[in-house]
């Protein structure tokens, strides 16, 4: 689908929902992406009950409340959240940009780079035949997006962790069965849901099978096999048309490099995109950075400080779009925001 | 008083309050200073009621909810306050540095100057005869600390706002008598405490004086009469031994332009001090400065600039009282605070 707005915010962490805020504020509309399937980058993703200390104004906020906090914040905007897919092409010129994710194209005046500590795409099984075929026809899935179109299906479920536990009991109603595959004999997931998962084992709606891996892929057009195999190689063969893989999150650096912004500056470091701290703009005019990603002499990596930079950024935004306009700082209280 | 800490930071208003955690986090002791008797600056002298809008993760805050979350946020690192009186002289050397209020004297490693817009210090009557011989014996305040002190006296109220009219409401009820002077005819005050001030009136407890205004004060040591004036000239002399002058809060710049701090460089401001943004140090080595009244290219003057530049500032403290030690970001979530 095609999308149009003023500016496209590439990361929907903490920086990236405050600077709706602040393009809103500024009167311009925004668009935010991130390659997770959820607002709130790593907050969301790695520590959502972890309790934060430094937000200033709050003595103590869980991550995944200071992310609905944000987004209700972001709300009188009215943003466009395009989530679950990585940015990766990126066309045009200032002014008129084009980003490209795998269905949709946003047209942008302004891109604002909030990406964190890079993207965080799920982790995948290595050394799984035909891995890559049954990926692109979403027999294999590393999120499920809609739990209907599995109903009656059996479905291999890899992986050990909170998620992996929580889908099989889940899946285990609606699935005609469900493989639970994990390379490890115990899993790491909440007690009470891996006593679910187990019960559901004995009563046969669910096989488990540990210490196992995925092996291959077999199947015409729709996938038909899973092999799966032990430490010692030994092979089972198990009939399922679906696999879901929860094997979490891993870092990946974005398609920043590609895009040939400098990461060369005085105080700047390895993954970091060079900023000019007096506008937040990269190497590249018309692409700003803030939060974890953006780098230059005296930052302090914090939540905090990328909401300043939003700030800052904004005011770069209002200077690239309408740049006959003087800023002035205005004052929340005065001004209110929309309803 | 003789006060030693690690880092004084001069203004309890947002920027000052979150400096405290971010000092303390990194473990070093402040002691905030502030001309204003009470703890927010502006936010809890001009604003109190007002929501703010723009502060990261606060959808809609109160000024002064904001400025109680932040005492509370500061609370683990047991601050010294030392409020109410204006800071004035700077003497020493980097490493070593003492402040002085009219009763306290601070030694500090490093200088912190929050100021906000400015000093906000209580107005005062011009052209009144012996105003400040009285001042310097306290028979002449501009602000009641201790209201026992008042108990059975007579007692000038000089102003017409809330403050007056609260205060006289209030010190009926303990004093012998209390006058009420104001140059208008009228109040502007909460209606019910105008209605209850009318009411100790008409029953004796409180006389009012308007449109009159304060001329002269007479006494040998302790004040005894007070003369007001109205707009003919025409006196009236009230027997008295102390007046309270309710009249609002003006802006002072402070002292920090005779410390010889630079207001010089790109983007700096009238009223601010030009700071070196990776490090929030002013033209003086160990004075620091944050918040509104640092200036510095491209800076956005919001409450949550200041929060940022605090967690800048507080990197620059630790790299002047420990330069050994290398900086490295901790995360509130895994370090925690003092309970």
């Amino acid at each position: 689908m095609d999308y149009t707005t003023d500016v496209a915010i590439i990361g929907a962490g903490p920086s990236g929902l405050f600077m709706v805020f602040e393009c809103g504020f500024l009167g311009y509309k925004a668009a935010v992406l991130d390659a997770l399937p959820h607002l709130g980058g790593q907050l969301a993703a790695l520590y959502p009950e972890k309790p934060i200390y430094d937000i200033p104004g709050h003595p103590k906020v869980l991550a995944g409340d200071l992310v609905k906090n944000l987004e209700q914040q972001a709300a009188p905007f009215a943003p466009t959240y395009l989530l679950g897919e990585p940015v990766d092409g990126l066309e045009g010129t200032p002014g008129a940009f084009t980003l490209k994710t795998a269905s949709h194209s946003i047209h942008a005046k302004v891109v604002v780079i909030a990406g964190g500590g890079g993207m965080f795409v799920p982790r995948k099984p290595v050394g799984v035949e035909n891995l890559e075929r049954f990926e692109q026809n979403k027999n294999v899935v590393y999120a499920i997006r809609n739990k209907a179109a599995l109903e009656g299906k059996t479905v291999v479920i890899a992986g050990g962790g909170d998620s992996a536990v929580d889908w099989a009991v889940e899946l285990a109603e609606t699935c005609a069965h469900v493989h639970v595959v994990h390379r490890r004999p115990d899993f790491r997931a909440a007690e009470e849901t891996v006593r679910q998962m187990m019960e559901l084992a004995e009563s046969g709606k669910i096989t488990i099978h540990t210490p196992y891996q995925l092996k291959a892929l077999h199947g015409d057009d729709a996938l038909r096999e899973v092999v799966v195999a032990d430490m010692d190689g030994t092979e089972k063969v198990l009939s399922a048309s679906h696999v879901v893989c929860c094997f979490g999150l891993a870092p990946n650096p974005g398609p920043f490099a590609k895009w040939g912004l400098s990461s060369e500056g005085d105080g700047v470091e390895r993954g970091q995109l060079a900023v000019h701290r007096p506008t937040m703009q990269t190497s590249q005019q018309g692409i700003l950075a803030i939060g974890d990603i953006a780098g230059y002499a005296g930052k302090v990596s914090l939540i905090l400080t990328g909401f300043a930079e939003a700030a800052v950024a904004a005011k770069q935004v209002q200077a690239l779009i309408n740049p006959e306009k003087k800023f002035k700082v205005q004052y929340s209280t005065s001004k209110g925001v929309p309803a």
